[in-house]
């Protein structure tokens, strides 16, 4: 089950499950596996910036993602970012020995040039071998790291083995339709792309040539209803359906407690045990608890999965 | 018309209206300044980031802030930011000589270190006169320069100036809770504070213990309704105004293209004539004035504003 | 005197002298144009970083370039790198009529990808007015944005005006070799290439193919010696007179601090009146001013201008 | 022998010796360490940024630090900075089980505001044991955190396991001033204060306070001897000897390349097999080596060792 560029529909970006006391918690990593492939997931990405992948040391992280790809019966995409090419490559060959579809690689954000940024994923795919699926992570806002359009093609072609790009910079609708348009006409291969940030325009993103969504919204159930309508060309159903959600959508997009929003309200849902985060971790204030609870008590009025 | 730590309500960041061939459009300033007037807004804040300030050269900076001065009834901020004191003393001393509020102060992005941040704003106020009265931005994402609330009460303390806070850190809920906290400790002189980000938080911001918002949005009469909905304890209503608003406020919130989308609406709304931006300037493409237009047209459903 | 791709030798980079309580010191300003014209400049920078541009208005500014060209027989190259186009063209446009050879432009440091770096060059052409002769300013370590070779071929042949290369990227020798091997190639156009960073690396760069110096280092006269020697081919004779005054070379590269140590040996050694700088600069502290003192001391027993 | 604040002299930063192939060398490690101790040195750094510690994985690091410790009559610190708590408490539990003095701590690039460097060590010290003696590095210009002298004194009152300062920054010189004269007054504990840069300073930081160097400059010898001179008074030889390296010292100083500068040294000087580096890594062109060579050429007129 290799990762290639058809891949579409909703990745879910997988956190990992801590016990309150730091632990993996595995029996809630089981029970999140199983709810994603109920809700729809057309596959999982572990190990991602969401699933705290650098607080884990590498046996722990092998074993996560082991777990994950025993039990899913959809493709698992394993982040594999490291400092250095060495435990880059231990742990995507670990992965896909364990069998995992491909590979996530993140950019470190000391990149500046188009060519220093070209030059590190072919160092990259020297490292971790050229047979392995990767998907390329483009998420400037975090990572500091800005490819244009055409740094991405130079990847894509240099390449053959990037079958994906996590498209998440900000503003991004036109630089998918820069990459789509340059497949019209014949320029760049086909790749899949999967759009991120939460979501926050997923209802755009698809209809400028996006095959979907890999991200972690805690609702990933509404994010593949809202591609799947956009992609029946249903459009003011999704727009409604996404419109309901938006509120909290936006509320996760807080840059260092999203992943505490996410969590907690996946806590909610019964989804996971708890929303323990090892440290450095945000935490949610008293006051920001009821703001989500507010949140998801207005959002019950229109998605009857809100009321938790 | 001094500003001073009451200022509550909503201040507009105005754009600078410009003519096609990129001259300064000042019947069209004109009647922007009556429209956010006739808007309900408390204040106008010129020669913002969003005002295109660097891109105006000195007398045109003055030239513009003394215009809206001269015709608006509410108190008018300035923006002063510049690359050294000289300017910024220059602009400051003639903004108010021409009648302005008070001055608005960003720092330089080169900024890193408490020190560094609290010393610029001492040296600043030694600039401009500690009679100026000034508001602090506190805009991380876009300047680099974070503030802990600790900086901020410091340059507070500091500085007796100091009467205002732009509040646009993301997230910012709970620096607003922690200053006003402090305040309610009596370890912190009262400032006001507003908020910026387009507006995207104030639905929890005004809550929090804002004043109000800071910010320029194409719909500042909804921010009026909306502040003044939390301020009269209309928790529901206000939500449900600002839920119908946020798929465009989130739009308009694209690093680099959001004032091409706020100076779209402006004048399809018949504010200013010419969406024009002096280079360097994000322009909408053909699909993002359809999505824009879409919006708008779901935005009118809810809010005949939007129908233009 | 139109700056052009002939230019050798070495540009001064002009402090800007100030009395003690900051207002210009125009005197001082004489004394020193006096003072590299017989040095062996055959150039001044006025208004580069080093000159404290952005702490001057715009009148001091054009007033301080104005009075240099009148008094120097050599050609003046005026900085107008600022936060926008109107400001740069103002200042450049003014210092042109001034009867300035050429100006200098840096890229602001938010730039990040190639294709920003080349469009805002572009930019900048069509602000200034084609006419005008340029130099670009390659200095990552300050500016935070990193050229490549390619980018810099790249701004070259877009713009003809475009006829020097300030360098001072660090490390820069294999950037000349470069950038020469093009050249002889005849894959990129003449221009001149003088080189910068206190000129801490002079004693290679020429012989990388560098036609010389733009910098400011406290004793403008050795480095007419230096690159002299090195272009009449006297390697060692070059080296020896480097080498002694490498101490007090690599003492001003203190990033914050080497202004005032570059001013305080220019008083000294009586060239200018006072050593103060506008805010924000840096002090030396008693031990610095003992150490520099040190240095002098040494630097005298291998060369007799050092005796102060 | 553990590592405390009484630590003087040169600690040596090692690089990490590879065979051609990218395989660790281990002959070359012994030969190394044996010549570290002849050379004088008090104490070795293994897996610093110099070690290309990044390029290694887990199991690769432990063991060169393991076989370097056994090898060793002096105190070896390992450098266990990493992306996240888990991978460093591993590095640095086993380093210390093997019979390491202590490890070194960098910042991770994201930090900011004092609070969050401060936060920062106090979370890594939860990590890997209060019971582990550490080294605080301060390197701004690589890492792009800045620590005033404050948020280190902060870092050392709330970690008594903090034993010792690498003071890297950029100018530096007062910030050794400083932190002396606080202890001087009693109002900071002692700390051992080693300074790195190469040794670009070090002929002032010794009599700013410092109580050595730990740095890789490819003569650690000469770095043994000039401190030693200063530390007994004898100030001008210490400079006289310092002067002669400086050239090359100053060649060292380029940033991606300095490791190459002294891996080819160490080559010539017959303590390491082969220059060669794990990519991503720096290499000298034949323009570098002959510049090199030069330097080298001239050194050894002052100084034998350079005779290789």
């Amino acid at each position: 089950m290799a990762l290639d560029h058809t891949a579409s529909g909703v990745y879910v970006i997988a956190p990992t499950p801590f016990h309150d006391d730091g632990r993996v918690d595995e029996a809630s990593t089981d029970r999140m596996t199983d709810f994603f492939m109920e809700a729809g997931a057309t596959g999982i990405t572990v190990l991602g910036v969401m699933g705290e992948a650098p607080k884990l040391d590498q046996a722990e992280a092998l074993s996560i993602a082991t777990r994950m790809i025993k039990r899913a019966s959809i493709p698992i995409v394993v982040g594999v970012s490291a400092p250095g090419f060495a435990a880059m490559r231990a742990l995507a060959r670990g992965s896909m020995d364990a069998g995992a579809a491909g590979v996530m690689i993140a950019p470190p954000n000391t990149l500046r040039t188009d060519d220093q940024i070209v030059t590190y994923y072919r160092q990259a795919v020297e490292a971790i071998g050229a047979d392995v699926p990767f998907v390329l992570q483009d998420y400037p806002l975090l990572f500091q790291v800005q490819m244009t359009p055409g740094v991405i093609k130079r990847i894509v072609t240099d390449n053959p083995s990037c079958v994906m790009l996590k498209a998440e910079d900000w503003p991004g609708l036109e630089k998918i339709s820069t990459l789509r348009a340059w497949q019209a006409e014949g320029s760049l291969r086909p790749i899949s792309i999967l759009c991120g940030n939460g979501g926050l325009f997923i209802d755009f993103e698809v209809e400028r040539g996006a095959d979907g969504a890999m991200t972690g919204y805690a609702f990933p159930d509404m994010l593949v209803e809202v591609v799947g309508k956009l992609q029946a060309g249903q459009r003011d159903s999704a727009h409604d359906l996404f419109d309901a959600h938006l509120p909290l959508i936006r509320y996760e997009q807080q840059f260092g407690l999203g992943l505490a929003v996410r969590k907690y309200v996946m806590k909610r849902r019964g989804i996971i045990a708890s929303d323990a985060q090892r440290k450095p971790g945000g935490m949610l204030s008293a006051k920001a608890v009821a703001e989500v609870e507010y949140l998801l008590g207005r959002l019950a009025q229109h998605d009857p999965r809100a009321k938790v």
